[in-house]
């Protein structure tokens, strides 16, 4: 654990990027590998027993496999020879079939693969929870009303559930995303040293098949060593999500700001606080979903550049994706991980709410007096008239209610009931309720299919 | 046209980018909504027919409403009040309804997803014509023995054929790709001001379902002025389709140099020529896939950055996606286009590929060698005797098959004959025909069901 | 000009990187070129000047040679192609001294770093423009209290002087860094064919000499087609000026929230209008700065990923130059002409600062009292004291000094006129004045040795 | 270490961005900071003392502190808490004045700079070696000939010495680059919680000054907490230097392919492998510099995106910077060691250079005949005469000399000694000799002006 990790990233899902479990990846495969050639007969069963119950990456030094791995250029080829080594130390004849017909990029992408499908499952979870705690919010305050904001200035009157709402929302296209990344980029890498198989003679199909089977893992059409779209594909979704994570960090800052005050992170013991000011309330969860949404796109964008890969192997395009992409899954996995902690504990102040809808004197309701008006006498007229009293209330710091109630024309439209209806936030709400709506009723819909999903 | 268009960019896509085409696109939006809310009987018939008939971009002056987007932040509330102005023209009653209950937001997105459908077709006939020249490399070159490429040294043999379907493997999953980001980002964008409507009363959804209806865009569950993930998907999708062109163009280039001249790009009068050099032959469709390989990836993570956008409309975030996408979309098409013309067209000399394979005296062979002993004599064993016997062929500057053939342990294990046929390329080729098989399989399988898909 | 040109860019800039600019750098080359090879003697006068004469963007068609470039692979072959046919036309002889010499590369470099020089002046002239409005800010409320935010939470007060006076340092930074850039950029490019200039035997030096003072710019120690550090430097300075012009943006449209209401972007007919809600007064020149500051960084990275150029010139790197940094440069000098323009029509509203100086009840003083009390009763003890009677005020609502008025402790070590000036914003300002006073003073000495500089 | 550190980091420049670097570098702003106060005598010199002496990374648990950084938001907090602790263990008095008047951001930016001036030194003397093993290469083979190449074409000749010498010219401009850097980036961050120090009230600058004196980093004229260009910029010039050796890894690695072998990285036991390919030697330095190259644009993009930081202190950008810049400054310097070896060690082949520029059959002379027969015929007559030539030459694969030699116009102008000589490519350099001379003569007169440069 360095001194930033529990800061920017989540255990759970830490652990599953770090070095043993990169080694214990490519061991896996190489497990795999010799049980699946001894199931097609093309090495002798008690070879690929001898192996795989080597392939335990606690069995190996991994200072001295880093240090020899700077001059291989890569760590899977002073993997694949300790484990030799130590296969031979128990067994001399099984020591020659280890890695039998596999090349480095076999091992080093096969482990990537199986390290991100154990990071889906925790990151599925920890989206359904912050889904649900987003879905508990829209529901909760449906009806709460809250200043919308556009350009960071207030527009309109919505409900803090319709907010909610458009988060959810979000985060289940993100789930949506998961199970089609899940079927294209969770695929088998097994092509020998140059996507032939040609070290396994007529036995390519075959081994490829078992050992497949043996992973669990679907075989792809043909070898991908060159090919990096479905690994740059994954950076991409992380990317995307951490975007969404992002803006629901910004907003949930925004609403913090001392001056708004309307929704708050949950706050704790040694949570937030300052080093010299005792009073204040860091949005700290927002602060680290920001910085990986900061941190995200230049990460996908190497993962984008790296796949100008040469001919059958690339040569610093390959190299550039070792570090990246488990760097940006750790990232984002955190960022999430935080951020439904924080949505699922956040305060919300309606009272708060209430009172900065009147900030503006009656302004941000100025469009629902244009339209009512604007029936009447047309969309432009009613702007004009509607933008003369907003300057005058403006100027004179009055209320645009009261200002309006001394104009005849609109006297002549609108009756002092009419003008007190206009300024009651709950009345001019639109559609808001029906949206809602639909996006709750989608994510509760959700979970009856859910079953047949999966792996 | 700018001086570089033609060649970065395909002017069939170009055209659907271009300003009357952005104006366009805002202008289509607010005919169906006037159509839509006539016939909702939001709006009089009347109205929508009037204003309908102004949807036109070239009736518009636009350079007078680019000076005014300046003052106003955003091409749609000018573009409004012109269109507004050429109706009231012709009918001062319909003036009132123009653009009723909408934002500017609403135009604009609606509009930019009316002009990236429209690109998708151009799109997918590309994809669909570099993927099918691609198959036929793949078809005519499965035997044609190359040597494979790693770390860009000869490593083993390969068939130019299996190199053709990995390329077009990639390509087609880059067609897989484009229904899913067609079902999830050709969505309508519509919420008036804030998200809700507000303006239509009780007619929002009845008014959005007719809009849909109008444009044939699906409704989302709920309006994404704030909410990105859509567009920068999009955007995600255009940078891996380059990713895969640029790895393609790269290994043409490469294949074209001077000293490996295995294929080429197709020659023409006025192309590829230097202005010194009479003799050169430049890639030069290469090189435009690989400039656009080189920009993609900055413009993707602007998309993705620009996701953190402010509450119900961001500052900053949303501005920067104007140029971003429709220029990443130009990018990628025209590196399509120009790409699809020089695989197409590629030239292929089988005989240099055949002499380049001899380069190594028999090195590339190698792995065959050590695989042959390594069955009897272990893979360790092999490797170090076939490493000890390439080491004396390298510094004696002589074949590895006349060293091995005076290496008395080896003679042991094969016959001069087994050793001829181990220096054969076609005799170390593994599993590359049946590799070749299922991507050709999978290509010729796609045109069946794709008649189901539509738009 | 382009519908989002005036939105987005300045035309005085602008129109240094158009069509007709690029085309005129490169036939500025071409005219220079002649002229220098005619005072060397390489090639006859009046050559030089039949080709000199001839080198005007307008005498050219554009399309024909744009099309030309998408077979050539660049625009600088058909120019030379045309250009030659048009000298011909008038001197038969003249012809075939177009170009001599020279490469493609050199005429489009030179001619890109010529576009670069004349953007130089006017970026300068806006950089003066922008720090001078803001040292009037600095000096104009030097004293005018307002809340200093860290994490978007009110912290202690500071002075708007000095918040503007950060803002001018770091913009005077950048002009520091444009001498550096101007002395290491602004370099001719000219090497012929490969970089030795072969083609002009042994005049290959004086004829760089000459070429280099026809054009005002320094000869480098080697050509440099294949090392772009140059133009990637550039790229960054202008990435290194929009994040601070986005920061600036960022404070001014946090100012301007509706909840905040300190600062506002100077208003005007038809700016930053909303076409829906008539009050809203939208930060457009904040919002143009930070999508350049979100725009930026992806193509600041493209210039550095561009660098990696094969050999004696690059294939797909050099072409992805082409667009990205005229862009890069449009946007960066479009946001500091906005900002320039927004901050000189600044307003200020000192009495909403001092309201919301009050909004934490106290709170913002926290700091004043823990430090007062710190220095007799230690910092943890002061801390602890302190942020027990801030969670007393903000659980009972009341105002922190009352609540510390009532503590025993706290009466021991402070008088109730102690108090009350530690609740004075004033009074807690440290060394604003002074870090103003040295950046005031830094900003005036700039204009003395400005002189000795240029060019 | 972790497993991929060897390989992409250098170990020298690694321990100065570890986890007890970091909680070092603000421990040696605490420990100065204390010492400038009691020098000032804002504390008591005990208490100063006793500060200091406990201001060792070692002393505190780091695991501790990581677990409490996720709550507080960053480690400063934390670790000014057991650092108060642990003095108050020795010296109860001198607890109260640890990390007086300061806030987290002052020790930790702080921290950072000292950090980053530690490494500046390792880096310019990696720089240095790079340096003068290129300027080795530049001299010893300033007149073999080799082939140049553009868009991987070969164009002419030029000699190796002169490549050399543009990667030499290249690298000592990110050496000039280094003191602008050191002297706007290496200064001192001490403003307090909002940049007034105001909790040190008069002694803000004096205490300023002393704690600069101290650390020997001179003060700013303002404190920088959201201004973020100095690290940006830092970013940015590692990012320049890191384009410059993935332009020169690029390079190698293209030379060093099976069918160029002009130039090889240095061979040794376990460096650069295969795992199944025991012929192969694997540019291992220059996919290292590569990969920096392919990772450094995204990084430097996140670093300037950062800068659009709130107000007095960021919001998400700050905490994106915390582990960015160290690991771009890691990469970068991990992929210049790496390549000063490899460069160190470059075994250049002469021979194959002067084959290879016999591939053409004469082809790659076509400009020296062409200039040659220009000088009477007149360039365009000169390029159809040569390049008809060409085409013959290559459609009938003769040497170009010998169809030349046919060809009666050509006879009349070149005589058949004429013509040999301009097929031998020492002829044909032009420049190349002077421009390597300046090469070298500039990078020789460093070394002397470089005594009075250093911190």
């Amino acid at each position: 654990m360095s001194l930033l990790d529990p800061l920017f990233r989540w255990e759970i899902v830490d652990a599953l990027f770090d070095d043993r479990a990169r080694l214990q990846g490519m061991l896996d495969f190489e497990a795999a590998l010799a049980r699946a050639e001894a199931r097609t007969g093309v090495i002798p069963a008690a070879a690929a027993q001898a192996i795989a119950s080597n392939c335990r990456a606690d069995l190996f030094d991994h200072a001295e496999i880093a240090r020899a791995a700077a001059l291989a250029g890569n760590p899977a080829i002073p993997l694949v020879k300790h484990l030799t080594a130590l296969v031979g130390k128990h067994n001399a004849d099984a020591m020659r079939f280890v890695h039998w017909g596999a090349t480095s990029q076999d091992a080093m992408d096969t482990g990537c693969i199986l390290q991100l499908r154990a990071a889906l499952g925790p990151l599925d979870a920890e989206l359904a929870r912050l889904a649900d705690a987003l879905a508990t919010l829209a529901r909760k305050h449906r009806s709460t009303p809250v200043a919308a904001r556009t350009w960071l200035q207030q527009a309109l009157p919505t409900t803090f559930g319709l907010k909610a709402a458009g988060w959810l929302d979000a985060v289940n296209r993100h789930r949506d995303r998961l199970p089609e990344l899940r079927s294209r980029a969770l695929v088998l890498q097994f092509g020998g040293a140059v996507g032939t198989l040609a070290a396994l003679g007529n036995n390519g199909p075959a081994v490829a098949q078992a050992l497949g089977e043996e992973l669990k893992l679907p075989l792809p059409d043909v070898p991908w060593h060159g090919h990096r779209d479905r690994l740059a594909e994954v950076a991409a979704a992380f990317g995307l999500l951490t975007g969404t994570l992002g803006k629901i960090a910004r907003d949930i800052a925004l609403l913090m700001q001392t001056e708004v005050a309307e929704a708050f992170e949950p706050a704790g013991k040694g949570r937030g606080g300052s080093s010299t000011l005792p009073h204040k309330r860091n949005p700290v969860a927002s602060a680290i979903a920001l910085a990986a949404a900061t941190r995200l796109p230049g990460l996908v964008a190497t993962m984008l550049a790296a796949m100008v890969q040469e001919q059958e192997r690339g040569l610093g395009g390959w190299q550039a994706e070792w570090e990246t992409l488990p760097e940006l899954i750790r990232l984002a996995v955190g960022a999430l991980h935080h951020l439904a902690d924080a949505v699922a504990g956040l305060e919300i102040d309606p009272a708060k709410m209430a009172e900065n809808l009147e900030l503006t004197r009656g302004l941000i309701f100025s469009e629902a007096v244009q339209m009512a008006l604007g029936s009447t006498l047309g969309r432009l007229a009613a702007h004009d008239l509607v933008e003369a009293a907003t300057a005058r209330a403006r100027t004179e710091q009055r209320h645009l209610r009261d200002v309006l109630a001394e104009d005849p024309t609109i006297s002549k439209h609108l009756s002092s009931a009419d003008l007190e209806r206009l300024f009651d936030p709950v009345q001019y709400l639109g559609s808001a309720q029906a949206l809602i709506d639909r996006v709750l009723q989608a994510h509760t819909s959700r979970r009856l299919p859910a079953a047949g999903k999966s792996e």
